[in-house]
């Protein structure tokens, strides 16, 4: 039997497998109810370990549109997992002969990932704590494609808390990958995290520019607001002598709630939160952008926009369903996503031996550790920079460790570049190397 | 696109309509598995924002009965509503593209009605709190349909509580507009509240009775009866020289069961409540009376005469589902409900301007304020007296006002009957008056 | 109407209908996305009063793969039982018209028997309380079907707590009734309870032999091992000059988790749990035997043997799909179950009069008395020793009578034999043989 094919993050599909996904969703969101017969006897099983309604029926209403039945575990956290069971056995049973596909909402990060390793069936991540939520950035992108056409070269505003919002990260990242340019005009206190920034320079070569943003009007007021660009070739150009780029025409404003639930611990919280009104959308550059949301909202779009042709949030929603039909059938086998490129994919190793090497309390590897094998992806390789494969956050060690020489190095050492990814060991201090029997490279 | 039909009040149906309905559920009951094709490809989405499995339970059979898909959501308040989103978005977003029906519960009055100004898709009222449950009244009028071949006539007698029942009153108006009589026969302490009598009273010209019941025998032992019956001009004869109607013959007897939720604050409670047994149903007048009850039944119905072929309450459950696929499908356009003559229909108006009169603290227009328009319905013009359009509570108010004149008169002002209904304003005294800058009417 | 056929106990189904059913399922597992036309216009309900995920989605997954489609209840206890109503109304309403089959889990013992009683529509148990789960019987002895081709003559070792273990008393009486032979090598102190011993040896004539199981290495070190085989004639031959019997080979390990939840009374609990994992497989007698396991597992089951080809616990629960395909097909009328043989069944008989004679408090008698009839079968008639005919637990009683002759007897009494099943009553003390007017026989 032929691997399954699975949906863990937006970087499993290419930019041409998502153009693929885009038009087989056009075909079924104009004529959602001709589809009845595409995945006829198959089953998708929504396994909710947490609670997310709009998710859930967004997914089954597209496995219902396309002729298939629904397994609905709304609330598993409180049924078989409370009998002490492990997500990899569960995934092994569903995905045994119960489900032709698995629809996971977690709270681990990672969650997705690892069922992916153990699932004889397709998983599409639909959720894994603060980590990723890969369909609802695809319908994020879909929107956009619908909107405007095209993702290249579009100019995106994305406002409000851009610290906490899983959403807006995947979504930079996704931007980025495509060639649209983001302008951030952040709630004070809430801007993207250096590590994002740090992340689409590194993998998309976009730079970050102070933006003049006067013309979005008070929208950005008060923002610090930051201009991020793919330097490619012809867009390099335009940036040469800019020190300051001022935005013109938006095609869309990508705004988010405030993360209230995440607060708990910062001091002042958020204050008076950013809102999209009347007002807002009267700015010049605005005239043609779309308002995008990725609901619930609560006040930081003022429903006296709701009937602006400009908004376009509960289409937005309303296009989640298509999309997922498309992905659910491409996944499963009935429609053909196009041949893949490898393009976005990155490759993960097993660490070699020793400790977790994740520091993220949050991480399936840590809340789940019995059927999990440490992974890691490599971001650079001088100095050596790694990841966890599981939930993506950055590894934090003091030496690097080779699992046939025995021994160790400084993350900096040039001699790293020699060993092979799947000997890397990662060693918080020397008594852990010591204990381990390792050695200091070169004595 | 048409503007979609929903199902709020039972008073949405002509009486015409519910006659097509019964026809075609005539037909569904006669086969039901025969009609898996009516629905193919549609879906119906119950958001159930507090849990009622057996409402729930039949409307997903009767949906999945036409071949349609169901989305469940069987406990809405835990999940989005907790992210802070109203009703409003959550329907737009549900009926934008999830679902081709919405069937929702909800514990505020009126929710159903917001649900319907903001659906693109039929809305079907599966409960508002206290104030309406349109389908369980179908469903009743439905049995009485194919236990007696018709409604108008037919001798009711309503047992049990009459006062907090939401269905016993929903099930009055229906028998008062179709035509029927109706004995109540209540808990003592619990008889049909005023405000019940008036409205039949108004609407459909019924006169309340003071009922001879020694024929009902000990059912109606401690009763305070009541008889109800329409005064059309055949049947007013029968009444002009009468002081008590004397019950011969009884076509049904509803039972409800006490609501004891509802009492927390009622000093003493139910005391002894009352029973159908077997020598209940031995009186001479219920001879061919069918026995009914919403369900669920407590004690208040003795399963000694579960085998009574004149115990039709399981039956009357049964019955729900093809009266709800009637309904669905009607409502879905795939079978036709006949020419929609506007009787039953109340027009709402949207109050002018000042603050929301309706006195209501469970009405959706109060708990749900953001996306709300106060709208009302008119009682009467002389005096003034107008309802709540959301949880048909009656306003309460000291004056009305005229937006465009803005003048403010006493509610039994002769001036009043020339406002056009659309510049009404409500006022609760004169402060408030003068806050708006309106000045008494005639000075 | 034609009485429904039920699925209360697996002694409900005869050998040969088991076989037929097993049959069946082959033909389901072999193709499962293409009878999806088999149950086309049917409706199974999942009434669920306590929750159990994977035994749920095993259920709904069957049906859809049947092309049915599925009410779901996953917690009946919080909705409409919180309103008062019995077991007895929940399963006529559905039953009435929802649903063409109840698959029913409930935490009262009998509850399904007595949901048979009044149901108009076939009715599933799976899982009521402490007492019964038939389908994972069914389904355990599929996997013995397809992995050894027979069950008849197989050597199953059971191994972990087998006193508390529903499923492993279940299992030794299938295993027993088609005449496999049993190996017990028990958790210490958690061994097979003598009344599931008696039992298999009262009705199926199996003998306890000790065994020497060291043979089987380190999964028997530490335990009181027992051998229970059928004693037919040519097997009883085995055994006459043997007193005890070396297991040789061994074709299948059923391990069962420990019942914490059931522990809370009893000291010490299970110390050092039993643990499969490589080394015990190592076992000479071990080669060919697949290890099964009903899930969910915890530590019992190392999962450095998951991917043994001997390892056969997901893809046992996978194949609980097309067996319960198979059993929902023919309950439904659908497949042709062969014809019923009678065998396996067990008659019962209503109390004739007097108070319930069971003495488990969890018995759906005790926690519903309202619309139960008290019902036994009977074990022996000298002594006369009698069942609950809803939880199975033995019947308690100082005397039996008879409702004809108002006598009452000592249950060893001979002349209990003369005396109709359907007129015993059975009388715990002489006080309340004489309140109902009883006399003692023979005097």
């Amino acid at each position: 039997m032929q691997a399954p094919r699975h949906l863990v993050s937006i970087d499993d599909l290419s930019i041409g497998e998502v153009q693929t996904l885009f038009e087989h969703a056009d075909r079924f969101a104009a004529a959602p109810r001709e589809f009845s017969d595409t995945c006829r006897g198959m089953i998708a099983a929504s396994l909710f370990f947490e609670p997310s309604t709009r998710t859930r029926l967004s997914f089954e209403s597209a496995m219902l549109r396309l002729g298939g039945g629904v397994l609905t575990a709304a609330d598993m956290r409180s049924s078989s997992s409370a009998k002490g069971e492990s997500l990899a056995d569960t995934i092994r049973v569903v995905g045994g002969g119960y489900a032709d596909v698995i629809v996971l909402r977690h709270s681990s990060e990672g969650a997705a990932r690892l069922a992916a390793q153990y699932s004889p069936v397709p998983v599409i991540n639909a959720g894994d704590g603060a980590h990723e939520h890969p369909t609802q950035t695809l319908c994020d992108l879909y929107n956009l494609h619908v909107e405007r056409g095209k993702i290249e070269g579009l100019e995106v505003v994305l406002a409000g808390d851009l610290k906490y919002s899983r959403t807006v990260h995947s979504f930079v990242y996704a931007l980025a990958r495509f060639g649209a340019n983001i302008i951030c005009t952040p709630q004070p206190g809430f801007e993207l995290p250096e590590y994002v920034v740090q992340r689409v320079r590194e993998e998309f070569g976009v730079a970050p520019v102070r933006a003049d943003v006067r013309r979005l009007g008070d929208l950005a007021n008060e923002s610090d607001a930051v201009y991020l660009t793919p330097q490619k070739p012809h867009q390099l150009s335009l940036f040469t002598d800019l020190s300051d780029w001022e935005v013109q025409s938006v095609d869309a404003v990508y705004m988010t709630r405030p993360q209230t639930e995440r607060l708990e611990n910062q001091e002042g919280g958020y204050g008076q939160y950013m809102r999209i009104q009347k007002s807002s959308m009267a700015a010049d550059s605005l005239r043609d952008a779309v308002v995008m949301h990725p609901l619930p909202r609560r006040d930081e779009i003022s429903e006296e926009i709701d009937n602006d042709p400009r908004s376009i949030y509960f289409k937005q929603a309303a296009r989640g369903v298509p999309i997922r039909m498309a992905l659910l059938a491409s996944l499963m086998g009935k429609i053909d996503m196009g041949t893949p490129s490898g393009e976005g994919h990155r490759e993960s190793w097993p660490v070699a031996e020793g400790e977790n090497p994740c520091p993220n309390p949050a991480c399936i590897s840590r809340t789940e550790p019995r059927h999990v094998t440490p992974m890691f992806t490599l971001q650079s390789r001088t100095p050596l920079r790694a990841h966890c494969a599981y939930c993506s956050r950055e590894l934090i060690y003091s030496y690097v460790g080779c699992s046939t020489s025995k021994h160790y190095h400084k993350p900096d050492s040039s001699g790293l570049g020699r060993i092979s990814a799947d000997h890397l060991v990662f060693l918080p201090d020397e008594g852990s190397a010591e204990a381990l029997q390792y050695s200091p490279a070169g004595r």
